[in-house]
C-alpha cells in the first residue's frame, strides 16, 4: 500500500472518504454535519480534511449563508478514483492475495 | 475502530494477519518465509509480530531444526476471531455504514 491509499488508510480519513463516496458524484456535505455524523471533533476533522484536500482527493468550499460561514466538502473525481483503488487494494490484502504458496 | 482492530489496521500487521488467516486453523509459517512472501525486512516483521504476539493474536515458537534456529508463527484462536471482527468492521466503514442520512 502506498501513496493515496496509505493516506486514505488512516481510520478517520477512511471514514471521511467512505462517507463521501456513498454520495452521488458532485454532491457535497456540510462540514459541521460531517463532524456530527462521523463523531469526530471539528479540529480533528479539519486537520484530516486538509491532508486529503492537499492530496487533491477532496474539494473544500467556504461560503457565506445568511452571513454565516459554511464549509462544503466534496470528493474530487481523483478522490473517487483513489478511494475505489484503495478498496480494491484493501480487498486483495485482506484476502491474503499475492502471498504465493501461503 | 479500536483495540485489536486498530492494532491490525497498520498495513504491515494487516498483511501478516491476512496471510496467516488464509491458512487452516493451527497451521504455522516459518518467519523467514513470511518475510520473503510479504516483502518485509526481518527487523520490521519482527517488531510487528512482537506487537501482535503481545496482544495475544499470534503465537511465536522458536525451535532448532538441524541445529539451526527456526521461528514459527501462527494465528491464535483469539487472533483469528480478532481478524474476522476487523474485516467486518472495515467492511462497514468502507460501505459508509452508520452515517445516517449521508
Amino acid at each position: 500500500m502506498n501513496g493515496d491509499s496509505l493516506l486514505i488508510h488512516q481510520p478517520t480519513r477512511l471514514s471521511i472518504m467512505a462517507a463521501l463516496s456513498t454520495l452521488e458524484e458532485g454532491a457535497k456535505v456540510d462540514f459541521t454535519f460531517l463532524s456530527e455524523e462521523l463523531e469526530v471533533t471539528e479540529g480533528n476533522l479539519s486537520s484530516h480534511i486538509r491532508k486529503l484536500e492537499e492530496a487533491g482527493l477532496l474539494n473544500v468550499e467556504k461560503v457565506f449563508v445568511d452571513r454565516k460561514p459554511k464549509t462544503w466538502i466534496a470528493l474530487t473525481a481523483r478522490g473517487r478514483q483513489a478511494f475505489s483503488r484503495y478498496v480494491e487494494e484493501l480487498e486483495k490484502i485482506v484476502r491474503g492475495a499475492g502471498q504465493g504458496e501461503l
